[in-house]
């Protein structure tokens, strides 16, 4: 039987992870590929730290050593930071072996280049491990959604920031305090900024709105925002007022222009992303045929992001050259007016006082200062700007604190 | 630039949704297919009725015409019932066309012989239509999931039901009331039996186990029960208990055996099934590797379900024979004790006196002769055979109705 070789770029988590689910699972992947898979090479910083890594294979600090393997037919790298890894994966490619990445900051950076390499090298790049960890959102736009428009991509993309939203939440404490038990549980790094600051999640974003529409939105226009800015003061009002706050990813066509956001909003318990605490991360889809889907899992993790790899390694054997990478281009017909006027519901906190204005419709008082508005972002902006404390965030669905609180009494 | 002909097996809602997609999204297809793609004829049944099909097309009421085009690629079939159906696919594959259904009911029955003949044949045969319209889940089974070792999928799969049970608690109507409010919008046949008895969500999970376990159970060992029995009293004490009622089917592989049951159960808020509401479906698998994923989206409906075919149409033609059609085999090294043993957590309806026995813990009591409890199913059917009326519903998830009322108390 013929063998494919493979070689794993780096053993954190993922590259460990990667490397017993192709032990553990060999059986399957046989069956499913015809051919045994084996791990031909492990690259790693490291000598002194001590893997259980079989001795058949090769362990190096030298790229160049895989490289000179007598057979080589999959990369896959779990390293992190852009370089040396894009000009790794650039060598992979010119050398004929498919790619597989789970490094969102390279890919949102180089994707482009890499797919179009390994299309002219006719070979194939697999980056289901990049967004959303073990969920399927990857191969799902890039499988199952071939002939539907996508209208709007949404999503809860870093499972850091939403463990440390729910912990604020169900156990009453700081965002410090959260912080420091995201780090003591291995789901944020010691310097926290990428997750927290929302870098993370703009980069997955990004590769998102390129499978999804085919491009990119200017990256400097793209409102991207963290969730240092929540305290347990605001995450109390929110649940006053029947919401949660979620950190959200937000990307739609407009008028034939990409409009992406990245920052904290509030969606009430109807929401499909209502439920989704932890690690968790979810998916939204909204497509012209089919309607709404959305797509719930682990975010991260050793197996689930392991699981996303795997996975790929099947696709990019099996189908060597997928033709469609990321060439959507079709608008939809949308219903969308000038954005900046539309209406949108807001909670905003800390207000010193309530302006008289017909531009705004003032839906409910949660607390002194807190008010659930109507009114379009241009508006809400300019609010801010007058009063200097001001925060806001957009609710997200429909705001139905009526019916919230006769559920909660019938509940009672 | 070549052709890919079509013929579409019926003009109902479905068929209506197919012809009229593939006119709208030419475009989508010609660019990911390298084709044009044509619906070249339709089968329909009544010559008399008037329908908005083009000039070009072939309209006929009989198979044979279809058969006997000169070219033919693929035949999508959108009637309903075993026969003909069956007996048509098999034509069209002998001929050598792809095919894609719609029929749950035929596909559970013949969909083994029909993939069978198709791998001889060496064409494909799309079936995403048949289980939950327009989610993506058999395609995410048979594509995406292809290394992971499913253990368990637990799904929503009938729209009529749920739309039912949403609209009697929201709306605290009678089951009678609700099933009118679904005739008169479409969502329920005439004759509903095939969704409130819970056969047309049997069908379904017969193909999803096929699919997740390449096997099935013995369709009479398993447990089929329809909404029939859910009271709007029912649905009032669950909402007191925290919970609500979903009609859920459930496939699990239990010591080399395949369990499945198809019955009303309840679900807590924190459940990812618990907001699916309407006729939306949602399906959750639990596989190996990845950990848990839920998908949900349009379970019926004209677009949701012609996505599934025309996405189906993708892949039919750009895959010509997927290899692992239905061959899944691998058991998970489970936990799981002898299912009947289990300790599970159970609503139990109209008890007229609490038994004395250690075998039952008592958790909470809801209202008069509505308790929650844990034991084993083998405790509560002992017990249903003492006491005549007792009703009595799994709770998926963790029962946490404490936690609850001090949600509810909190939101107020």
């Amino acid at each position: 039987m013929s063998v494919i070789k493979v070689a794993i770029l780096g053993f954190g988590t993922v590259g460990e992870g990667v490397y017993r689910t192709i032990q553990s699972h060999s059986e399957e992947l046989t069956a499913t590929l015809g051919k045994k898979v084996e791990v031909a090479a492990v690259l790693i910083r490291n000598t002194q730290k001590k893997r259980n890594i079989s001795e058949n294979v090769l362990v190096t600090t030298e790229f160049a050593d895989i490289l000179n393997l007598d057979q080589l037919d999959v990369v896959v790298e779990a390293i992190v930071d852009k370089e040396p890894t894009f000009t790794f994966l650039k060598s992979a490619i010119q050398r004929g072996c498919h790619i597989i990445t789970a490094n969102k900051e390279m890919f949102a950076h180089h994707g482009k280049e890499l797919l179009d390499l390994a299309a002219e090298k006719r070979v194939s790049v697999g980056f289901e491990a990049t967004v959303a960890g073990g969920i399927p959102v990857i191969q799902t736009l890039r499988q199952l959604l071939n002939i539907n428009r996508v209208k709007q991509v949404r999503g809860i993309l870093n499972g850091t920031s939403n463990f440390i939203l729910s912990e604020m939440r169900e156990k009453k404490q700081s965002f410090a305090q959260a912080l420091v038990l995201a780090q003591e549980n291995g789901y944020a790094e010691a310097d926290p900024t990428n997750d927290v600051e929302g870098f993370d999640a703009f980069y997955k974003t990004m590769i998102l709105s390129r499978l999804a529409f085919g491009e990119e939105p200017n990256w400097q226009d793209v409102e991207r925002e963290g969730i240092t800015s929540i305290t347990s003061e605001l995450i109390e009002a929110a649940e006053t007022a029947g919401l949660r706050f979620k950190h959200i990813a937000s990307i739609t066509r407009l008028g034939g222009q990409i409009k992406a956001t990245v920052k904290p909003a509030l969606v009430g318990k109807e929401n499909p992303f209502y439920h989704v605490e932890g690690v968790q991360n979810a998916v939204n889809v909204q497509s012209d045929i089919v309607g709404e889907i959305t797509l719930q899992g682990p975010g991260a993790g050793m197996f689930p992001t392991a699981s996303a790899v795997v996975e790929d390694l099947v696709h990019v054997c099996l189908n060597p050259t997928v033709k469609r990478n990321l060439t959507r281009s079709q608008e939809v017909g949308t219903e969308f007016s000038k954005h900046d006027d539309k209406q949108e519901t807001w909670l905003v906190h800390r207000l010193t006082h309530k302006p008289i204005t017909p531009a705004i419709t003032w839906i409910e008082e949660v607390e002194e200062g807190t008010y659930v508005i109507n009114a379009s972002s241009k508006e809400v902006k300019q609010l801010a700007k007058q009063q200097k404390n001001l925060l806001y965030f957009p609710i997200i669905g429909e705001y139905e604190r009526v019916n919230q609180v006769k559920a909660a009494l019938k509940a009672l």
